[in-house]
């Protein structure tokens, strides 16, 4: 039996890896829905009729490979688990095909609100409620402090990877990620 | 006495301006060398001797902006400085002219190594020097945890505005930059 819904996603996962495939060969710049409509052996409406834009394309491209990557782990332990997820995190932003094209991708977030909107909606937003999830049953069990303001979580732990992946764009390393870890759990203040 | 360095540093000023009042109307990506030597009565040639490109000539006029507004003071109150601090920082980004021409320059640097070392050298270095030489400061007062690391400092304290400014893109606020401070301060794991 071939009936069309598993063409359709089988179709659907084709171009997805060949998004990543062609933009990791030639970069984000030089991508196109053509290129990839014709690599794909598909039809440009076809790609049209799902993604409105390359950067629609490239992110749910980037969001099949990772998903499951970056669930968080719950071995009852929270310094263990975030460690666990920020090395997954700095692995995902540190090597390609994921890193260089959500870099570039990012960057088409700061002109184009669309990509910024698609970004948030379907990475940003579910990422940040797993991980106030976690924190969330951490801070029910006495391991973080009742008063660490779960909301600032994302950012607080992302920020620094965001700034070292966009800004000093410098190598990302587990060891970074432990002294995130070590610092915001001890804090700056004299106790 | 009309002697040429006077005059060629007007110049140098008026084309900055030039490329920020120029920039706030068109935006970024329609800024163009031509448009802003044409606006601005000055030769391409004598922009390009200057500035290799848009995005330097850019971050030089961003940069003469916020000259003096993000040097540290040093009230002797380590957490009254910093939140000086981070509100200029804030202010700057969420502003215009700053804002949406930095958040364009920082999305440029995603694809233009040139434009991200320039950044860097330019601007968050010497950022981090300031930061990371007040802080050291509050250290040695007794401020700030003998075990605090330095080197981590401006990743930790700027990485969560540049996570809100350039991923979530909400509103940047004092409030913001207050329960920042306070959650950096305090630290997430129980004393």
């Amino acid at each position: 039996m071939s009936d069309s819904p598993p063409r359709g996603a089988a179709r659907t996962e084709a171009i997805m890896r060949t998004t990543l495939e062609l933009g990791q060969e030639i970069g984000y710049a030089k991508l196109s829905m053509e290129a990839i409509a014709a690599r794909a052996g598909a039809g440009k409406h076809t790609l049209y009729r799902r993604w409105p834009s390359k950067g629609a394309l490239l992110l749910d491209s980037l969001l099949s490979l990772h998903r499951s990557s970056l669930d968080f782990s719950d071995t009852g332990d929270i310094v263990a688990d975030l460690r666990t997820q920020m090395y997954a995190a700095l692995d995902l932003l540190g090597n390609p095909p994921f890193g260089p094209l959500y870099q570039a991708l990012v960057g088409e977030a700061q002109s184009d609100p669309q990509v910024a909107a698609a970004l948030n909606e379907r990475f940003i937003t579910p990422q940040t409620e797993l991980t106030v999830a976690r924190l969330r049953t951490a801070q029910e069990q006495g391991q973080l402090s009742p008063d660490f303001d779960l909301d600032l979580a994302m950012a607080i732990l992302s920020g620094p990877l965001y700034f070292q992946f966009l800004i000093t764009q410098e190598p990302l390393t587990h060891a970074y990620a432990d002294r995130i870890v070590d610092a915001l759990f001890a804090g700056m203040g004299t106790p």
